[in-house]
């Protein structure tokens, strides 16, 4: 065990929750951040009194409410889907499919909404789910527009291969992304699960940057892409304008 | 400044974001958790790199999204907004008003989620924000079925008036309960702001305890309240049978 921060602990002992773990036992939780029981006591304590964790019946530690009242402050968590969910409600109106909304954290792709459509596919998302960029479409119109330099270090770096048909040659990336930037939107066809494909477009805020991106998805087998592209356009123009974006006269 | 342990000092940093204060500067985190500027530069430096704080262009600190997506982990708080999602959608479908759901924390209700629908009424709810039981819809229903003790401390309690319809009388509010136990759903008319009407019914659990409400918030003037009963109902009965709830022969 190395010598660590006391904010390194306290934060080692939220980071020992995750999708897969989200109750633990003291035990678990002193295992799983690498405390000894004694401090691992200490701390959930603090973080119980505070609410940031909640004790069950059983004993057992969930993520407590005070915790989720203060992360729903987090511009790019909430606050964000909080302006974008009435276009990604009129989005699943008028498609009925699965709609969602993410923003790039490094090299990958973070789920901030997730409204379930009548189709199912293959792919089983959630909110606070990860992905890497370059299999989604909403990871592929992020790095379409973030600027050259991370687009090129993304490329360099290998590239996973989650069904037969998902982009690993840089080349073709490079093309698929340039395609991108033309076009404002991202067609992902069976690249994360055989059964799938996505469109997706960019949103922008005041300043002009790409902040976030909505899609929808689809079975890939009877995807009406060329209608599907005007709808997914539409809501993230309208997200875009919620977030104080003014198009130019160039276009924007 | 009083002596404080390492874990309240970082979750003070923490407290200091509030719906009021989204986006805080070195200094006014310092002031407003009641720390050294050296103590919180060291915290806040800690955060950052751990995710929980983002840092802005203009040096400015916001809520960051590692934080949010442990948070999405809270039972009560993403995570139940995930699996009552689409059933709020069916109800704000068929009634095209503001659809919410709350959770109870202390003398207080949290709303975990706010669809806003086409007619505008006085009351501004954002998810995460907070108001006493006796006022709302979905506060009179999460009293309602909690134990009796907790209901006699409450009626005890000052009971702040927003209106001249709020409940304040604590003779008039255990009439109220009884009433709400007895039908199964909470009105609350007028008691917020003059011109809003909440219809609410209590979501259980798949051990049948009361852990959430949903509502439908209505202008008070042309409210429908035998129509949206119903509905309000029969969308607490989908989410908590999604939750494992199911009717026991005495209808539960």
């Amino acid at each position: 065990m190395t010598v660590r921060s006391a904010p390194d602990r306290l934060l080692a002992v939220l980071a020992a929750f995750d999708h897969d773990h989200p109750a633990l036992s003291l035990t678990d939780i002193s295992r799983r951040a690498g405390l000894s029981l004694t401090t691992a006591h200490r701390l959930v304590g603090a973080l119980s009194e505070w609410g940031a964790l909640e004790r069950d019946a059983s004993g057992t530690y969930h993520v407590g409410l005070r915790l989720w009242e203060v992360a729903a402050l987090a511009p790019r968590g909430l606050a964000l889907r909080q302006i974008a969910l009435p276009y990604l409600e009129d989005l699943y109106e008028a498609t009925h499919q699965n709609v969602q909304m993410a923003v790039r954290d490094g090299d990958e792709v973070v789920y901030i909404e997730w409204i379930s459509g009548h189709s199912a596919v293959g792919v089983h998302i959630r909110v606070g789910a990860r992905w890497p960029l370059h299999a989604t479409g909403v990871g592929l119109a992020l790095l379409a527009y973030s600027d050259a330099a991370s687009q090129e270090a993304y490329c360099a770096r290998p590239l996973v291969a989650f069904t037969p048909h998902t982009i690993t040659d840089p080349a073709i990336l490079r093309r698929v992304l340039a395609e991108v930037r033309r076009s404002g939107v991202a067609v992902s066809s069976r690249q994360v699960t055989e059964d799938a494909l996505s469109v997706a477009a960019p949103v922008r805020n005041a300043d002009g940057s790409v902040v976030a991106a909505a899609s929808v998805v689809v079975p890939e087998r009877d995807a009406q892409v060329p209608a599907l592209i005007p709808a997914v356009r539409l809501a993230a123009l309208g997200i875009s304008r919620a977030l104080g974006w003014q198009p130019r006269a160039s276009g924007g």
